[in-house]
């Protein structure tokens, strides 16, 4: 890759995390609301760390701070010992300004080493950046929703960033499904531009015939399915997903509640009443699962998905970006074909998450991205409002536990083709 | 089906329970060692009700008892309220004799129903019988594998069951490799006699070229696993795999204590050294998985194996049967092809537990058998020392949570093939 | 201690757990419905091995069988370890038949041992023979509160004795307060038969004047207790009472379910309506605290009702005897003083379960009886229904943890004198 | 009490609270390291909200933030719904300026009304205010031992401030012991200056002749019970205490290590050898009476130690002070009588935290002060290093639950007298 693309990336994208931490104080860039979230100054230093440790590091570059390997290491093993994970929101120490004295001085570095190395060893060290700054962006997406999920639980309801409506209107493709006629088809990463090594090797995989939804799952879907009774009806669900929802009390979405018609939600831009037409967000997999059911239908495959999203333009959706004057929303609605498809919300797929055929972790620590998590976990596709464009293509493959509702997560329907 | 034949069907898996149940006192068959597992006493009552439920009381019989709907439902929400499954070992009435007295008056009500209907009648009563009777055997297996978990716990070790002591010299097939072509396959069930709602549709799949294993990975292998560390190094665990492995303290298959090349076990035969090539049983998915990545190789696909069994006779391995004279083991040795293939031990799969594609629960009740279950599993397949013969076929399908060690569950490894 | 004096006494309270039990099933007796009970065989076992372990064991007398120390040691820090006392309701073996094998067993060893001392050796087996004695007649009464617990979780609500209607016309004493002048007052145990550890040495201690109510609190004033309110209140409660009452759910005292004025609940005798002025039983100490708030009073402490009850005739009150002819109960209504002072319920007294001024445990593994429970538990004085007549004196200090609720508990009220 | 000394004393509690404070980073007031800790911020939050809610709104002073009633109150049911004390750590907001905004707004409305009321009215308010500045000097104190446990969870070991070294050489008196003659006593406030509702009424009580150590329990005395097995041996311990110290994984004092002779530990601080001669501290009161009972002694009652302070100079031990140049430490040694009487750290009683003889909570929410926490709880004396002046009087009661170990908490012997 070339020399000066390479930093212009890194710098991009480096820049792009402050600039959607810049609106937090230093006490809500430490809030950690569940274990599984991180506080946002973590995010911040995490990402460094990556750099520091799978970059610097092996190239003999000291390292900024002795300790902060410890403190920032998420879960690779081979590295070494880590901080406990729902211990994070006990870290004052660093503070938010330390953890950017932090990551200037890695940037430092960074800059330092892309331009003393000759062209060899920069396309040896190449992959390692770019997989560092596509792993950045998947916590800039983090950052975003345990920010989110954080300041709901304070009685608060403190504001990320007010932005101007967005209207739905226009968005939805008129409805209907697109039909996809199945066979023998090629799914998985074709090689050109980056991946990650959950999307390869490129295999076949044999398909029946079978049609998607054009539109996601929308507010009024739900909103009938509470009113209907859904959240009360163990036939709509699978077993686990319905003790799940009464174990946690589940009677909406997550930071939403439903009376009759109306929908409100507390967003990252405050509480709002939600657009009927607008797409659903923040089902756990086993809501999805139980929707589609009460729709008459089911939720796609991940090779269904990608097959049919082959070719589309991910150019569609409502997409949140981050300018130097702050967070600003867009919304690009599609006359035809499926709607939404990268933005706005991910959607579960029925397809676990497993290893494709002939798959082989990438050697060393780093090869404990993706595979160590292939067990018990559900795959989406598509893309959210707070995913980074870079992150938008077919084969991606996101995964989270079938009772995750904090992500911004959502429905698209499937059927068997008649 | 003849009424004769399903007559003669219904009396042999019947006889076949109360003869499992026939070792245990009234106590051991009250005996709920965990919420997972169930006592013998219940296995006999629910199995009893399950024909009461589904065949007797729809066509208008009355009810043996009225409060036993509620005691013994397992997990049907659609035919009311049930008694909470951690509670059953609570249960001491109806006692053991009472339950008997219950299986008596079932099969009476049954003979007389299945004596009195013409025809057509019993054509359409048949594959509800015929799936109490798969039913009634699933919870042969699992009356077995409960007991001897329950009398783990005991100081006392009890035995269930003396029996002459089985050698495996000569099981074993020579080691190596048997290689698949892959291609588009197809698996599911093929119609002609009973099978399970989730192993239809018979569908297509396609497979890249593969190899498995001839023999069952061995308690030699597994005693390596053990000396050589394999419980305390994460980088060959599922990450959630080594969490649970640590959590719970595993330092050995259950059952078992590896010292050296050593490995002895608790079994329902009693305290007893394993054979250093006997199959090795007991592990949970985390440990197949992790011990398959130890030997270099991994777990096959469903599809793989089911695509590798086809056709190969289901007479193989180490079995249990109950006679009138009690409780014996066979063990049937093979020369070529794969080994232990439908005996001695379930083999986990690298597949999640989903619908297959076209997939349709039954209608009723009875659809709640398999489809609410199809999350967070890992499929099965051969069948274990403890399945009955009407069980072994190619395709079924067994599920468990990947850390559920109390099956008789082994390992088979597979690998791409070059 | 006369020989034949301590056999008769030995025979007769052996003779009285054996009839306890009578109307239990093999499998009732294994019944453990909670950690904190245990199962009727158990305690039928456990009380022959204290024998066996302080009285034979010590003389060289060879033990029944080497592997029931470990079973049915109890909390004997000193003998060895034990087995874990959540487990107990999974020992199926030894059955019910073997222990009692081993009751009889233990008893010809007994009374061989005895025959055979000479005076001064008889004098010196004495105190812990007797200890024996007193400790199982404590089991005796926990045997009946276990299996109670243990009935009360199955939905067919086994009855363990039909029993004679009791009507409570009569025993109320016409109500009101005894007055106490206070001042400096010796307690304690005197000398002169039986006493445990705990109720030594008698001391002195200083009281100011006070009253006790005549009567226990009735059923009726629990009513009216949850009729206005009182479980929602938490300014009636202590906190961690009121949190506990919230976190389990309370609405009534254990067993009882209130509508209106009527208070039915679930007994060893079936289930019935309560008569109102009957005493309220199976109160936690949060409870009794609560309502005696409620009633404009407080709870008396140990010192103030053990003064008031010197002196006190200990034949009052609701009593469950047992005879060849099987369970019965009688009540002893009583004109004036304190009406049901030893009989009915167990009254909770302001006091945690402290060491007396001066206190010194036992030497040995019996110096575990008591005094390492003296933290976190209240005491109780008087008597109930199910406790042996042995153990009704004024110097009795029975102790539970303050949410413990399946014992028969109830309440008298204080009030300081002015 | 006269205007100027009640503003005075208003304004130098006031004051304190956020000297101590002052060394604490935003981040770090945020940090709640356990539910039973709080924030720095919140302390400073609530003991404003505490004026607020009892003095200024039933004046009819307008709140500063009518969100903060909320957000701040602790415990009082009667004053309304609160925030759940376990997630007072997610409150990033208001921050720590923003709090600093609330108490001087607090302060500017309590000036003002205190400049305002007429003699009779300010007589009426100032129990409040006095109420107010005691329960602030008591978060003041809770402030310091709730960021000690928060510092001891981050790996970086946060030093609070650092300090001139203190040595203890010729802290000790010498040892040995003071005897009291017991009889009739009297305990509890006897009028005059302020105290807590639990410290009254005055009222008799009798004692046996008593000794209490001169000095209070060292470090070398924990290192030997470390040595020679102390928390291995349940012997030695209450069962509970030996439960929850295997459960816990206690193997020293709380934020200390023993190696032979040497204890090292983590202090607010920093790190540091601790000197064997200086008393322990951070033990529970599990632990206090376990090693009590290693040393051949017990723990004195509360009556006993109040008993032999009566009298005593409260000018003795280590203490922390904070002035306008931060935070200091003295030291006051002495010759004779009871030795860190009231500095250094507070001493566990064998006295379980109940209601005086004829105690009656104050009414309205006040009254929650102390009476709805007398359950489960044990009552320590005298005062540590990090007690306010003010709060150093021989009839002060705290209270901490046994297992509590984050409080700088000792042990002081005691014995029968011969």
């Amino acid at each position: 890759m070339h020399r000066d693309r390479l930093l212009e990336a890194y710098r991009r994208v480096r820049e792009r995390t402050e600039r959607l931490a810049a609106p937090l104080s230093p006490e809500d860039q430490l809030l950690q609301s569940m274990p599984s979230a991180s506080p946002a100054k973590w995010h911040r230093a995490h990402t460094a760390w990556f750099f520091e440790e799978f970059v610097l590091a092996p190239r003999g570059v000291e390292r900024v701070d002795a300790r902060y390997g410890y403190l920032f290491n998420s879960y690779y093993d081979a590295v070494g010992p880590r901080h406990p994970r729902p211990s994070r929101g006990l870290l004052s120490r660093p503070t938010a300004a330390e953890v950017g004295d932090y990551r200037r001085a890695v940037d430092g570095r960074m800059e330092a080493l892309l331009a003393s190395l000759d062209d060899v060893a920069l396309a040896e060290v190449a992959p390692t950046v770019l997989l560092g700054l596509a792993h950045e962006e998947q916590h800039q997406e983090l950052l975003l929703t345990d920010i989110h999920h954080a300041f709901a639980q304070s009685p608060l309801r403190p504001v990320y960033a007010r932005e101007p409506a967005i209207t739905m209107a226009g968005v939805r493709s008129g409805g209907g499904w697109v039909e996809h006629p199945g066979g023998l088809v090629e799914v998985g990463h074709a090689g050109g531009g980056f991946a990650f090594d959950n999307e390869a090797p490129r295999h076949r995989a044999w398909l029946e015939p079978f049609c998607l939804s054009r539109d996601l799952v929308r507010v009024r879907d739900v909103a009938a399915f509470v009113r209907e009774g859904g959240y009360r009806s163990p036939s709509l669900w699978l077993s686990e997903g319905f003790e799940c929802a009464r174990a946690q009390g589940w009677e909406a979405p997550l930071y939403a509640t439903v009376e009759g018609d109306r929908v409100r939600a507390f967003t990252l831009h405050g509480e709002c009443e939600l657009e009927p037409d607008a797409p659903a967000t923040n089902l756990s997999y086993y809501e999805a699962d139980a929707v589609a059911r009460f729709l008459g239908s089911r939720l796609p495959t991940e090779v269904e998905w990608e097959a049919a999203a082959q070719g589309e333009n991910p150019d569609s959706g409502h997409q949140l970006d981050v300018t130097r004057d702050g967070v600003r929303s867009s919304l690009a609605p599609r006359a035809g074909g499926l709607a939404s498809l990268y933005g706005t919300a991910w959607v579960w797929t029925a397809s676990s998450y497993e290893a494709y055929p002939g798959f082989a972790p990438a050697a060393g620590a780093v090869g404990e991205y993706n595979g160590k998590f292939m067990v018990n976990q559900r795959v989406l596709r598509g893309g959210s409002m707070y995913t980074p464009r870079g992150h938008l293509r077919a084969s991606y493959r996101n995964f989270w536990h079938p009772d995750t509702r904090f992500q911004r997560t959502g429905v698209r329907l499937a059927r068997d083709a008649r």
